[in-house]
């Protein structure tokens, strides 16, 4: 199946104008079917020896959600003291999650044990299972974006939180926890990088032909 | 920016199509404007904290990919003995990658110590670096797919045969060899599916509500 160079512009839009998302979430409902696709897009991501190891808890109840934020808030105090003052100072400023407005939550777990104790490609490198679930969340990134919605990536907040609250079992690995909506704008550039947290570095130092070269 | 229905469905046609490629490489040159876009794509992939931790390795030298080969063949007689006699035959059966025939191989790493010890977004979850080089596997994969190029991921092979051959430091991680190349085709469906080694799962299987629910 051929794709076209109009196909292939669209991909890189989408690539190009996705973004981490914390405090433009609008309260607009997401229709199932919406939401439906976006996940059919994570459960197409490819996984190691084809185990799709992933599963997605969908999160619209508000106590559940409210319970999220509260593990976020001091897991963040906790992560704020850890940076220099100034570093701090400017962190503090930075709405760094949407758990209670983005209208839907989704955590993306990993089940290490599905099928069986031996897995295709994961005899030598043992975490090819948890990487098989990130790409089911840049998949899902990314058809979000393509649906218009953003996607934020809440990572500070201890899995054992997001365990309580969303009864996961403790054989399951969770990967992330992502607030899913519409928004009011995507911003042109990254948050981080048009606050000056850190500048977008040059493609050219992260290249290298045939051997490590810096 | 809007992205428009056409442009969401090309994005969805690229998602479903993309394929872990093995066997199909062909030995046609892949152009450097080809190379740099997919490798732009990957750069512009999600990172906590802009952190942007990856870098990665173009490999196009025969010797170099020949010692990668040998790495994966090794790996690949152990890997086999460790499955039941009865899988280990289906298995053997399998071409697992195309290290010597795709005209490009990517290491794709994570330099888990780039700009400085506290990272927004790492302080609690400190596994969130290596996702985010996962993200870029992922945007790369797409990429290549969008220029109607093929591209696999070679998972069994140990690290060190990559860090030798490489020159890669040691206080860098690996994640991934990737191999890219023109293709015969893209099969309809992923080559594990379509050889009975394991089924889909039904999507719905996947999927709770508000807590687990299995």
């Amino acid at each position: 199946m051929n794709i076209s160079e109009s196909e292939r512009n669209a991909l890189y839009k989408v690539i190009f104008s996705r973004r981490d998302v914390r405090s433009e979430f609008l309260p607009k409902v997401v229709a199932n079917d919406v939401v439906q696709r976006i996940l059919k897009a994570a459960h197409h991501a490819p996984s190691v020896g084809f185990m799709q190891p992933w599963d997605f808890i969908v999160v619209t109840d508000t106590e559940k959600k409210i319970a999220i934020k509260k593990g976020f808030t001091e897991a963040n105090k906790h992560s704020s003291a850890l940076f220099t003052p100034e570093k701090s100072s400017q962190y503090n400023k930075l709405k760094l999650e949407g758990i209670v407005e983005a209208p839907l939550g989704i955590c993306v777990t990993c089940d290490r044990n599905r099928n069986g104790p031996v897995v295709l490609g994961r005899t030598i490198k043992p975490e090819m299972d948890l990487y098989s679930a990130v790409c089911a969340v840049q998949n899902m990134w990314l058809a979000a974006r393509a649906e218009n919605l953003g996607l934020g990536w809440v990572s500070i907040i201890h899995d054992s939180v997001l365990r309580d609250v969303l009864a996961i079992p403790e054989n399951i690995d969770i990967i992330g926890y992502l607030c899913l909506g519409y928004v009011s704008e995507f911003k042109a550039k990254p948050e981080l990088e048009e606050k000056g947290w850190l500048p977008r570095m040059d493609i050219d130092d992260v290249i290298h032909h045939n051997a490590w070269s810096k």
